[in-house]
């Protein structure tokens, strides 16, 4: 059935809220973000969308996985931009649950985009950021006086499959430096710091922040990528490189082998 | 009394709990900020944080107004770390509320590192930052595939109350550029951008962004400074520059001269 044919059958109150879930711990979900999800006729989540969050829904509510995840289909974005306009037409309230911001890395403003081509009204929750909130959850400020007064979060893998070319400017920058999505890509991005004279400025990798299977390695630049390796440290995880990283309590004594945080 | 008096008569079970409000409406803040209000002893609250969010609140719970405000007390920054540790001490659990997220430009790193010197148990709760949330909250993204794969938060004024040197660098990256305490530096950023050939980039303030009171000037970066003036644009503002202003729907449109946008 076509979309077109949904449109001419509208009985509904088409509309779609993207509401930002935070990084991972349910509470940090915002009251507006719960109160979306408590009136949605179809809930669409993904795999960093933590599932605990789902139980704040009305009962029997439609819930749409459409991330990755073994053995189920792996939706196109295209498809999941057709799937939220043919589920507002069939059902009403279409809420679209993605980790962290919706705005940060998140395709949120294409599926916006199409959604409202469509005549359909669109509200965005903002969240909190895993770029913020997963190193906060150890206790490292994305800016502190006197250690950075500013934050730059990009992602590991561009479009093209690339290091991003402005990681390199990045790495001659006195900011925070916040990578997602970066973990392909650590022995470059190292790579990129150490030839910027960095070598030996902290760093440290999230995986799974405010989650209970969290897990951090602390490091600096230059040892990083052998850490990681030691540790298995992998997806999702958040990658920060700057003095802020330095202030983590632990920093110092635990330095080359912190393992193991729990998330606050 | 000093407070070394409070340790000796402690009774109380001392904690402090740093909650992120939000941008401003009330309903950014997160279930977690919620419940810590709810507990909380004593709120220490600032200007940005919403006044709503301390409805909150049990009853009669102590507030102290800590910002500034006309008429009343300033207080300095260490002022406000021994106000928290006395208050710990005095009545147990001490919420401070700060807009948007404590580690962004908040000095909430240095509030936790003074009270956690005494011994104080400290915990961090993430909040929506105005950096992300006010830019969303008119329909811009921090990033958006093809227009921005990365966004870097600066501040307008560093401690020194110079423009921040990463503001150069800033102007010649790809990144969506967003700067908050950058009013009073308007006319030097736009300089900055129209010196490294950006005079043409859009560009979009919003002041009291996601507030009933929410205003918006979109531009593009060589006529900022006098639209800003003749719309008597100023704090608190967030200034955000990049091509992700352009996908604003009503850039095209109203570009010259768009004001007043309500949050939404
Ligand atoms: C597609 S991006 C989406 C980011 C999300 N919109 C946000 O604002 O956090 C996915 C990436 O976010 C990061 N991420 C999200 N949640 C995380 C968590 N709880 N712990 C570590 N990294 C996380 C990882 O880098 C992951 O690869
Ligand atoms: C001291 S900084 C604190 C930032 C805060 N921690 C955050 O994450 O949003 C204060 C600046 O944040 C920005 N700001 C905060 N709330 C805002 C709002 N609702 N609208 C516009 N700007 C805001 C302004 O640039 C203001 O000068």
């Amino acid at each position: 059935m076509s979309i077109y044919t949904y449109i001419s059958q509208n009985n509904t109150n088409p509309r779609l809220t993207l509401v930002g879930a935070g990084p991972g711990d349910p509470e940090l979900l915002t009251i507006k973000g719960l109160r979306a999800i408590g009136s949605a006729d179809v809930i669409m989540y993904d795999a960093l969308a933590s599932e605990e969050i789902l139980e704040y829904a009305k009962p029997g509510v439609k819930m749409i996985y459409v991330g990755k995840r073994l053995g189920t289909y792996v939706y196109k974005q295209e498809e999941i931009n057709q799937l939220i306009v043919e589920q507002a037409f069939l059902y009403g309230h279409v809420v679209r649950l993605k980790g962290g911001d919706p705005f940060v890395f998140g395709r949120g403003f294409e599926e916006i985009e199409y959604t409202r081509s469509f005549g359909i009204p669109c509200e965005v929750v903002s969240g909190v950021t895993s770029s913020i909130g997963v190193p906060a959850s150890i206790g490292i400020p994305v800016t502190s006086r006197g250690f950075a007064d500013s934050f730059w979060v990009l992602t590991g893998t561009t479009k093209a499959g690339e290091v991003s070319a402005d990681l390199q400017l990045a790495a001659r920058s006195n900011a925070t430096i916040v990578v997602l999505m970066g973990m392909s890509k650590l022995a470059e991005i190292c790579e990129l710091f150490t030839l910027s004279g960095k070598s030996e400025i902290p760093m440290a990798i999230i995986q799974n922040g405010t989650r209970k299977n969290a897990r951090t390695v602390l490091s600096t630049v230059s040892e990083m990528p052998e850490k990681a390796k030691a540790h298995q440290i992998t997806n999702p995880a958040v990658i920060v490189i700057g003095e802020v990283v330095g202030l983590h309590p632990e920093f110092v004594e635990a330095y080359c082998d912190h393992i193991g945080i729990e998330s606050t």
